[in-house]
Parts: structure tokens; C-alpha cells; sequence
């Protein structure tokens, strides 16, 4: 057996991906076009059409804490952030499998409902459950494969962001954040007040909905295919900005200029950042669970676009000139890959 | 929320399946050719092929003790389960996406190790990983989707027996649940012993393995495409033969007749039984995990295949006639489909 024993959050979640990537090694299948390493992966499936494939994972205590998030948003969300990573391909989601682990403070009626949030969620993208397993467990676990097909050249990768491009998000960032901070807050209120405890959840639903019930951007792919219009690279906000442009600067061998007061900020997220406060700022970077679409694109090709469906948050440069984050009053400084660590 | 609380464990691991089938509704998708209920789904993934897909976890405590089971031979496990399922269908395996949840007593090296065990299994049915997720959790648990491809006209789904064919099975039955039973027996041993325990399991190493290291069919599905030969319906053995023969049954709409003296055993198989004062028989219907596959065929074409490469266990008949086990002594008693349950 084993001599040594190292903690994996001594490595963390990315450098512990790559030291199992080393022991598959390299992929020989001549039919795969792309591997470990992007929002999902891609194959040949037949002689038109290739099929895009992603799994994710939903641990309770993890991910998810029972007494915030009722089982049809957890279902709804569990399937919904891995559509996000089959649309961050550019591609449409088609197909998914379902694994559960269940523990005894899961009821079949709650197991119902988790399935009727999956169930809008497969009415309101297309998609179709054609399987999975279910089983006992400690923590509620919910780990989805959903798998999505393209024609090759209508994908967007990681990868191919050139210098020059203009770097863009749909939607606004840090607002699943700004609904997480929301509902801490609220939970530890009831703890202390009791009966006395008054919600003012209502001021924030936008936030909290954000948190609670995310959105895969299929709409704006969709419509992005009417237009005649492809991203250079793409990726979509699970991690946090910060992390998500590095993936992209990365992957294609680029650096990055953000503008901070660019980056699209709901007026709830900066209430909620100032009432902690916290920096809005911060909560783009960092928060994660947005699901909004980051991409590349040369400058010219946005005319195809309507401008209300994106926003341009900086551009790419040179991989010497670093990922760089410019605030509003010219200062600069390196934009870390910081980020949602499971381990940490 | 739910104002009723059934435990999972009151309607069992099928029974929840089929309400949350229900909550699900019918599939509409015009390219899925086979849905929850068989092995594996399957749609058609371009012009001239098909995919098959199946998901399936192992969770620690439930499927596995990490002190029993090294973890090479757990990832190696892990997989081959999943590719079984594929192969089940008379589909060759390709892909699969690997999901973690590792809990703090399992280490970077822990996992490279549960690594090494699926690689091994990659290059041996020449699989690729192609993506997946590791996130912390409270128990280890491995969650795999594998995906693989085949002509639509030359898979074997759990439908398809016909009454008049006969029954086969590859392999022989019972020996992985023999191999439990010793590795239990021996944990037991240890415990009580301490520095006195002298291990026995060399007597035993056949179906010790079968239980740690199965291996799923994928020769004997190729030797058939080279000799022409489809079944007419298929499964793999995992939860014990009494359920499969029932599973092909049901979704067949036969009844049939297994002879108890005609399902091949090991000796181990038997000598185990004997030593527990348990019937082998029991071991053989109920045991699972075996990863054989069961499958049936008119008898006129099984002279395509070598004889060894199966046993004929018994004859599918008409549905009225019911599922029937037929004793040496020429008794009879009904099959009903007992097997491993995971909240029982």
C-alpha cells in the first residue's frame, strides 16, 4: 500500500485533477476531440455529429444544505449546472443521467420533488433523463451526466481566445453570491430570534433566486446560431471571474486585461456587498455560481449580436503581459486564479 | 414542502425508481431508441450509429469497505461494473466521465492509486476517461457514466426472449458472493485473533477475486460478432440470478424455467457454501455481483458459438406458465426476484 500520506488539501481540487490526469495518461481514442480539461468533453459520434459529455456532482454539506434550498430548486440546480457546461461548449443539451445517493432524513416524497425541479428543468431545455442509479448513502448526493450534441465546427472551447479579441459575460456577476450571503444571514437570524424572527428575504429575491435557482444561458447560444455568430473560446461562470478568465487565458496561451467597473453588477448584489461591508467587486471575482457565459470574440463579429444580451469586460493581450484586473481609477494589479476550492 | 414521510426503505430500491419514473413522465425525444429500464440507454448519436450510456455509483459503506478492498482494485471495480452494463447490451464500450466525492481519510495517493485500478481496466477494454468531477464528501464515492457505440441492429435489450428460447448464462454463478462471505469471515478472524490470525484466503483466491476484481464480458460479445451471433435478449448478472431472470422476464412478457442443477459452479463456490452450511444454490440466485451475462437465444443458433463459452441454464415459456425454478428432484417453486437492495 501507500507509505505517504498527503491530505488532498494539500494539493487542492485542481492540482489534485491534475496528478490523476498524469496517471490515465494520454488519450489514444482517435474518435475523441476533446478531452479532460474544458467545460466538457467531445467525441465523433457518427459520420455528421459530435457529442458533447459532462459530469458534476452535488454533495449535501458540500454543495447544498438541506435547510436553505428546497429539493425541487436543489433537483432543478443539480441538473441545471451541468446544461450550463454542455452550452459552455456551445452546444445544445440532449440527454442525462441522474445518480442518487439517498440517506434516511430523505423521504420519497422529497426524493419526488428534487425529481419534479429536474423534470422542469428537462421540459425547459429539451432534454431527456435516459438513466442513472440510485442508492443508499450518509449525505444526499446527486452526481448528473448530461451529455449534448454539435456539429464540430459550431463549438467553442477553452481554448482559441487570440490577442486582440474583446473578452465578454452575459448577464450581471456576483449576484448567486450576494443570495448566498443573503440566506446565511437569515438562517443564523432565525437561530437567535425564534418566533420573533422577521424574513426580509423578499427585498433580496433577486439575489436569492439567483442562488437558488440559476439559469443555463441555452436562450442566448440559441440565438447566437440565428445570428451566424461563434465565440473564439468559452467557459461559463461556476467558479468565479477571476478563475474563469485564467481558464480561458490558460488554455489559449493568452493574458487578459479586465476593467473592473465594467464587469455587470446588479444594484441587489451591491446592496447586499455594502451592508457587509464587503467589496461588489470581490463577490464578481470570487462568488461563483452564476452561470452566465464569459467568452472571446474579435470586435467586429459583435455587430451580429443585439447589445443587450452581453457586455465587454476587457480584452485579451499577450500571454507576457499577464491577467491583469485595472480598477476605475487606472490602478492594476495581477488577477489571481482564486477561486471555490472543495478542499480548501 | 411534504406533509408525508415514507422512508425509502418502505418502498424499496425499485420501487422508488418507478415513482420517480413517474414524476418524470414519458420520454418524447425522437432520436432515444431505449430508455430508463434496461442495462444501459441508448439514442441514436448520428446518421449511421448509436450510443449507449449507463451510469452507476459505488459508495463506501454501502458497496465497499476501504478495509477490505485495495483501491486499485476498487477503481478497476468501479468501471467494470459500468462497462458491464454496456456490454450487456452487445455495445462496445468507448468513454467514460469519473465523478469522486473523497472524504479526509483518503489520500492524493489514495486516489492515484484508485486511478492506476482504472486505467488498467481503460487499456484493457481500451476505454477512454473523458472528464468528470471531485469534490469532498463524507464517504467515498465513485459515480461513473460510461458510454459506448454499436450498429442499432446489433444490440441485445432485457426485452426480446421469445418462449422456446433457451436460457444461458456465461461463466459460472455465486463466486463473487462466496469470495464476500470469506473476506468477511476472515475481518472477523483478524479482529478476534489479532497477531495469532493465520490468513486462509489462498485457498480461496478464485472466488476472492471474483468478488474484487470482476471482469466484465467484453470477449465474449466480440467472439460472438465474429461468429454471427446475436442474442435475442441480454443482461448482466449483478444483483443475482433470481432478479435478472425476472428483469428479462418482465420486460419480455415470458414466463421461463431455470434448472438449479444446470447453473454452473465453482468448486470454491461450493466448498465456501458447504463450510457456512449455506445452499449453494442460494449463493448462485441471490449472491450477485458476478457480472456474467445471461441471455437468450433459439437454441438452433448457439451452434455458432464454442461450447465453453456458456452454459444453457434453462428455456423461456409462455408468460401464464410464470418464472419457475426446477430442482434436481424434479420439484418446482416459484423465482421470485430477491436480490441485493441497497435500503433494505
Amino acid at each position: 500500500m501507500q507509505d505517504t500520506f498527503t491530505p488532498i488539501s494539500e494539493v487542492g481540487e485542481f492540482g489534485l485533477i491534475d496528478r490523476l490526469e498524469s496517471v490515465l495518461g494520454e488519450p489514444a481514442n482517435p474518435s475523441l476531440v476533446m478531452s479532460i480539461g474544458d467545460d466538457a468533453a467531445v467525441y465523433r459520434a457518427g459520420a455528421d455529429k459530435v457529442s458533447v459529455v459532462t459530469s458534476d456532482a452535488l454533495i449535501e454539506g458540500v454543495h447544498f444544505d438541506l435547510s436553505f434550498i428546497p429539493m425541487e430548486h436543489l433537483g432543478a440546480k443539480s441538473l441545471m449546472v451541468n446544461l450550463s457546461d454542455v452550452i459552455a461548449m456551445n452546444a445544445l443539451p440532449k440527454f442525462a443521467t441522474v445518480v442518487l445517493g439517498i440517506p434516511n432524513h430523505v423521504s420519497v416524497e422529497m426524493a419526488e420533488e428534487l425529481y419534479r425541479g429536474i423534470r422542469k428543468v428537462c421540459e425547459a431545455y429539451d432534454v431527456t433523463i435516459i438513466g442513472g442509479d440510485i442508492t443508499g448513502a450518509r449525505q444526499l448526493t446527486i452526481s448528473i451526466t448530461a451529455i449534448g450534441e454539435a456539429l464540430e465546427e459550431e463549438l467553442a472551447y477553452r481554448k482559441g481566445a487570440e490577442p486582440g479579441d474583446v473578452l465578454c459575460v452575459t448577464g450581471d456577476l456576483g449576484s448567486a453570491f450576494a443570495g448566498l450571503k443573503v440566506l446565511l444571514r437569515e438562517r443564523a437570524e432565525l437561530q437567535e430570534k425564534k418566533e420573533e424572527f422577521v424574513p426580509t428575504i423578499r427585498q433580496y429575491q433577486y439575489v436569492v433566486n439567483r442562488n437558488l435557482a440559476p439559469v443555463a444561458r441555452l436562450g442566448v447560444i440559441q440565438s447566437w446560431r440565428e445570428a451566424g455568430f461563434r465565440p473564439h473560446a468559452m467557459i461559463d461562470v461556476s467558479d468565479g471571474l477571476a478563475s474563469e478568465v485564467n481558464h480561458l487565458c490558460r488554455r489559449s496561451g493568452c493574458g487578459a486585461i479586465v476593467r473592473a467597473s465594467d464587469i455587470p453588477l446588479h444594484d441587489q448584489t451591491h446592496r447586499v456587498a455594502t451592508e457587509f461591508g464587503e467589496s461588489p467587486t470581490l463577490y464578481q471575482l470570487q462568488g461563483g455560481e452564476d452561470y452566465e457565459l464569459l467568452f472571446a470574440a474579435p470586435e467586429s463579429e459583435l455587430k451580429k449580436l443585439k447589445d443587450s444580451s452581453y457586455a465587454v469586460i476587457g480584452e485579451f493581450v499577450a500571454r507576457e503581459e499577464g491577467v491583469v484586473l485595472q480598477h476605475a481609477d487606472g490602478t492594476e494589479e495581477e488577477l489571481k486564479p482564486i477561486g471555490w476550492d472543495h478542499f480548501a
